[in-house]
């Protein structure tokens, strides 16, 4: 990922050009408190382990099923969808990356809205895809003209939406659908933290596909699982591009029982919900212009003891805190970004400790 | 992955054309002796299990280390190169798709040998990259011919190859390197099994790519860890097609054990040439001709009891063995393996079974 080596000649154009997605920063030792890569603060459901546990032995030294038929059963009859319905990957990421290859090309355009997840350029670059980027507004709604003009064959958008939190109504989702034409990718990593979700639209629109992820509301994100829903045909197109191996052993086990386990992720999700909306007002409480979240984030502008606010007030923040070891997360790349911090949403004592950060910042600055 | 399912029609051109990779059948139930997919008879190393157990727990809710960092520093001290030189991959499957991905496409065309590994055309076929198939003779010596002639930007061979096991010499392997520009991939799966291997011509070839994998020599073909050795720049391209967190945070730690535990993986692979060699000699006692091996595999042309051999010879075999619970490989798409049948190197229980079936069968043929 270090821009210091140069690329191996035999590269193709495309890849020498490429910039690596950035990966948030994953601090070595302990005492940090980590509000920078939207990770759960509580720990899996202790099925989780169990049924790690009991997946390790002699069995390890076996391919695992190519298709983690058991955990497409699952994840199936969790959204009462068919198991043809369903594809699991490493981590939503690796869906998110077959899909790339299934629709889009040179020619092919493959379309996302800016700001959202970072990855979808970077999938792109990597694809050598065509790209069309459609900027939201500083509202955040989505732009629902711009996706009907465009001419992508595929179209990928996060809701609720990061680094902001926005959610988008299924009324709102449903519009975009019946104006666009190609597939339509609904991001849903964050969904289980939000009050509506696209599932219930698969019915209606045979191009639209919803991703999850068990990385945020599950409290996996070092197992990579992650899955897609969409009709029958759209699934066959991804698994013929698909690594046969993609999910390994101990991550279709664990999975499997992260799934099952709904009433634990709907606690912990319930958990990072209150502490959200609870620190939403905080946040609301010093005047800091702060998106309205669905999502285990919140995205904020602050303002500092002189009344300022812009990119060097939230840089000046971002260093502040990561000099007394809370990293939150800085996007300095765009106007609708710069001004502010994303903070994922901790436990009740580690939004304390923030607090009291942001107190002595302000005190002293 | 099945052919029932029609293609969104959405999907590109390419993708509506794709034949998946077809992987070995794996059994449902107890009682399967299974010489089918080149697995390790023996279990892992016990330390592959402590250390996962001790990567469970909180630490799950948690990203991996996207570089798989330490692993990298591991597997470079194991081969005496520097982390710069190695990358990991979820399973050596994932590395040679980023293989393909850095440096072929429709133009830049991928060669590989055939038979090897049936992955590659796949692989290929996925990117949509222009293809050069080099074929074997019935020897199955390197075809440096036809390596040199071909104008291919990356080639990919197996070494040991399979399904046969014939190991390639380091002065074979040499020759092909300078005689092929590009960037060459010596897939080394097998070498744990085998004499020689070509990792000590990385210092004198800059475009040459070693494989490697813990499915096969370190039993953990459900752990999906592999890795490739070679210059700087060439990671370096990898890197950037690479998916952040390919490597979840067990296999970081299971793989990470496992190539500390080089004397139980030696042990284990000892073992399996041992039988190995053995059990080549009861192939050639019954007069069936059989690859010289050096893999965990022994490649063999059954003769019936009328002395016939032939396609419908061997399927019988498979067919007969698979009634009997004892799974082996059929490969019926190619003159060169069609008369032949595939069995991997199984522990002495399940070799001396086989021998029993295969006595059986003869006798009632």
């Amino acid at each position: 990922m270090s821009d210091q080596n140069p690329v191996s000649n035999f590269a193709l154009p495309h890849v020498k050009e490429l910039h690596a997605y950035t990966p948030g920063f994953q601090p070595k030792g302990d005492g940090w408190i980590k509000l920078n890569t939207n990770e759960n603060p509580y720990p899996p459901s202790p099925a989780v382990e169990a049924a790690i546990r009991s997946a390790l032995g002699d069995s390890l030294r076996l391919y695992p099923d190519p298709l983690s038929s058991e955990l497409r059963r699952e994840i199936a009859n969790l959204h009462r969808v068919d198991a043809s319905n369903v594809i699991v990957g490493n981590g939503s990421d690796d869906v998110l990356n077959l899909l790339t290859r299934a629709f889009s090309n040179v020619e092919e355009k493959a379309g996302y809205t800016f700001p959202s997840y970072s990855l979808y350029p970077v999938l792109c670059g990597i694809q050598n895809s065509g790209t069309i980027e459609i900027p939201f507004g500083r509202e955040m709604d989505l732009p629902l003209e711009l996706v009907a003009e465009c001419d992508a064959g595929i179209l990928f958008f996060t809701s609720p939406n990061a680094p902001t939190g926005v959610g988008f109504t299924n009324e709102t989702v449903r519009k975009l659908l019946q104006r666009f034409r190609g597939v339509v990718v609904v991001d849903e990593a964050y969904a289980d933290f939000a009050k509506e979700n696209a599932v219930e639209l698969l019915r209606e629109f045979s191009g639209l596909v919803v991703t999850r992820t068990l990385s945020k509301s599950y409290a996996l994100a070092g197992l990579r699982v992650g899955y897609a829903l969409a009709n029958a045909e759209i699934i066959e197109a991804l698994d013929r591009v698909r690594d046969s191996y993609n999910v390994n052993r101990l991550s279709q086990a664990g999975g499997l029982a992260a799934i099952r386990d709904q009433s634990y992720m709907k606690a912990i999700a319930g958990k990072v919900q209150r502490t959200r909306d609870f620190y939403y007002e905080e946040l609301k409480a010093l005047g800091w212009f702060t998106y309205h979240s669905e999502a285990n984030m919140l995205f904020t502008e602050p303002i500092n003891s002189k009344g300022e606010k812009g990119p060097t007030v939230a840089l000046e923040l971002f260093e502040y805190l990561k000099s007394r070891k809370i990293l939150v997360r800085y996007f300095p790349g765009h106007a609708l970004t710069a001004s502010f911090l994303r903070i994922s949403v901790g436990d009740e004592d580690q939004m304390l400790r923030l607090s009291e950060t942001i107190g002595q910042w302000l005190k002293n600055g």
